[in-house]
């Protein structure tokens, strides 16, 4: 049957969907949600009764469906197609069955290629939820992921890269570790991603100081050049699947164990990554609550990483409080600058966490013997080249700053004060992320709080906490008012 | 923020939904599936970073929320707004717990107000089948799904009601009961569906005759003139979250057996029935294929029934051959014809499990004692009553046709014939609606097939088996090359 083209302009978000009237529908005897050929293109048709766009006889065709070359307003066939096959390993999946390699790899294709509609994803997470993914389709999820995105290769060399699973407010460690492990002459090409629920991301503090926006190609050479790069993951098309099939979980905050454990290391395969450290901050207010937890996650990784042929470490620290002072993009650039610099208005905290971390990865990719690992770290800040190091990285990247002196903050502050006097037992992250959220972080990069004390310090009455910076007095005073009820630190 | 309004026409087939710029969602703080507030109304955000028909600083109004009346091209805050309560319910319900009443309603309102996304309802769907909805879930399904959309009253009178689960071709007992009910003077108001997947549902074969598409306040004018009706039952708004679900369930054949008592039921409420028949044909080539299987859920829904205040009766029917000679909505019209007025061409078959299945509902509604239904059935064939009886209901409703003269077929024929000697043992109810749907049944009302042969009747060979009817050759003749190599028809 012979339908007349109509570009629809919306986006699906990834399947290719063309929508058609009901009634044309029923004489294609077809069904909303079956499968259609057009131009050798297979689609998912949606039907309307609706008074639409488009009128009987026409075909819309949906953003991505456009994109593959179908012109505007000319006449194509619609031939009723078979579903793909990997419905039928959905289906399967939903009752209880096990998935082998071949299967999980189609239905990971047909995510990203398009081929299957949100509420079947949906249905295939929720089934690996119920179900669980047992460790042999855990390896076959991540292999499927790494095989059908891009990957970047780099010969023969030691790869080094790190992850930190989150949760914690001012973690900037990575921005840390990068130029300390490229200093010593290790690649690090490190992909990051923006903000979702936090103050800022990784990518949202580099934006300050420089681009990060950069292809596969720009990547390649910036750390060819300068042995390691600070840039945004998200525009790159590494584990695509991972990012179509988190829109779908985070609707009910599903985070199924195996979906999380592929995701992390289908992303650093596919960086080229061959030495990985990842950091799973544990304690209140962090994403993993106790240890217990902490050391099943740590198994988990270390068996799927043995199965993809990467050398993985992992460390587990202490997530309770903020790490850094200042929390949001600038605070936390600044921070960086200050740190790396060996500066006296340092964070310590940062510091110690930092050259923690690049020490077990130095010590992981055989650049020093074991327990040397922290000793040359500190060595590598101390003698300046690091800091130098992470100057040329923004540089190469397309430097905008590359001194904390030209970094601005957001003109309206106030600082906050404590009301008691004692020791300072808990700050709680979600709070901190919070107000710097309410401040204007991150979409407002000067926006955030800069933290004046840290757990453990003695405070009196009327010591400053933290300040808020925020760019306007509304953003000001909806974070002040919030602290208010909610200051975010306990004392005893 | 401030917003300029842009209409999008595109229907999203229920939830409420706006669509924003990514960088202007992160702006507001929220991410995509969040909720917000325009003018009194909480839609779900879609966020897009796609080259799309809405620009920065612009928001897109699917049809439903477009429909609410908000203008085009108007200036409108959009306020981040909390996800309702009923996503909680649905992630409690995903982690295994039972839902009450109160939580299940307010799921089923927010499906039907378009609160909830199609990935939140998929979410809910797969926790239903996965945990399964105990009895007492299944109650509040029900009442929740009948609250929550029209319902006809008819007072303190006996309103009759009766429901196939289907799965059997040429099935058109329905059209035979409701005469035969309103001849012995018990109301019945009946709605069908067209079909989906079959060559005819009972609302496209009584289109061919008169309308169907009435409004409720026509179907009760009708119910009151002539004691029933047949109408289509897809454009009233009874038990409307149902329709929804099922939208979600389709694409991995899904069908939870709570969903589906629920289903039924909540609809034969919604009718205002208070007696009702259930048919549950059983056999090879049907829906339910075991008799074990069919007695379990006549007992689940003979106690929701009870729970709902509804007379139930469940019979268990043979399902494993095409009833009636006539597949497709004219040919089955004229079987509805020639058997209601006892025709010499009746089908023995339709006029057996009619007879006997308005027996057991005229026993139900306590028109006659027990045993003695079919003798009343018979006599209201005999005496012409049934026969009267439909065409007051056809002209009721705004008859095209009154008898079976004025029905046209398929001009293009072809009679497939028997290349065997024997007795036949099966006719497969797939292959016969594969073989009519192939003709043009049902979007071409005229198209479809003929059986000139049932079960257990012997052959010879080039004996006629069955004609094949369509309006087109090339119709006929793709039903004529799938007929080669698949027959329908097994035997010994």
């Amino acid at each position: 049957m012979k339908f007349k083209t109509k570009k629809l302009s919306i986006s699906t978000g990834g399947p290719l969907v063309v929508l058609v009237y009901e009634s044309d529908a029923t004489t294609l005897g077809i069904i909303n949600g079956d499968r259609v050929k057009i131009n050798d293109y297979t689609a998912i048709i949606n039907t309307t009764d609706k008074l639409d766009v488009i009128k009987k006889g026409e075909v819309g065709l949906f953003y991505e469906m456009s994109k593959k070359g179908i012109k505007n307003n000319i006449l194509v066939d619609i031939i009723p197609a078979n579903k793909p096959h990997s419905v039928e390993y959905i289906v399967k999946k939903l009752n209880g069955k096990r998935l082998n390699d071949v299967e999980i790899f189609e239905i990971i294709k047909d995510i990203v290629n398009g081929q299957l509609s949100q509420i079947e994803i949906t249905y295939f997470v929720s089934a690996s939820y119920f179900h669980g993914l047992n460790f042999k389709e855990i390896v076959s999820l991540t292999n499927a992921m790494i095989k059908t995105g891009d990957q970047l290769n780099f010969g023969n060399e030691i790869i080094a890269d790190k992850h930190c699973i989150g949760g914690v407010a001012g973690n900037r460690t990575t921005v840390f570790v990068v130029p300390i492990l490229a200093a010593a002459g290790v690649k690090i090409p490190k992909t990051s991603s923006r903000s979702i629920t936090s103050p800022a991301g990784t990518a949202d503090t580099m934006e300050v100081l420089t681009d990060v926006s950069l292809s596969v190609e720009k990547i390649k050479s910036v750390v060819n050049k300068v042995g390691g790069c600070l840039v945004w993951g998200g525009a790159l098309s590494l584990a695509p699947a991972d990012d179509i099939i988190i829109k779908v979980e985070r609707p009910v905050s599903l985070d199924p164990t195996g979906q999380l454990l592929a995701s992390i290391l289908s992303k650093k395969k596919s960086m080229g990554a061959t030495h990985c450290l990842i950091d799973i901050p544990v304690g209140r207010g962090s994403k993993i609550l106790n240890k217990k937890k902490a050391i099943i996650l740590k198994k988990n990784f270390l068996n799927l990483a043995k199965e993809i042929n990467l050398k993985l470490k992992v460390v587990i620290t202490d997530g309770s409080e903020p790490i850094g002072n200042g929390i949001g993009p600038a605070l936390e650039a600044r921070d960086i600058f200050w740190t790396l610099r060996n500066d006296e208005r340092r964070s310590e905290h940062l510091l110690h966490k930092g050259v923690y971390l690049a020490g077990q990865l130095l010590e992981l990719t055989g650049k020093c013997t074991k327990g040397k690992g922290e000793v040359l770290a500190k060595e590598l800040i101390e003698n300046g080249k690091a800091y130098n190091k992470f100057i040329e990285i923004i540089k190469a990247q397309g430097a905008k700053i590359t001194s904390p002196e030209k970094i601005k903050l957001g003109k309206f502050t106030q600082k906050i004060k404590s009301l008691v006097k004692g020791k300072i037992t808990y700050i709680d992250n979600k709070t901190i992320s919070r107000i710097a959220k309410l401040a204007g972080a991150p979409s407002d990069k000067l926006a955030g709080l800069y933290l004046h004390k840290h757990k453990f310090d003695k405070v009196e009455i009327g010591d400053d906490l933290y300040t808020i910076y925020a760019s306007s007095k509304t953003a000001l005073n909806d974070a002040v008012k919030y602290c208010k009820s909610n200051l975010g630190f306990e004392f005893k």
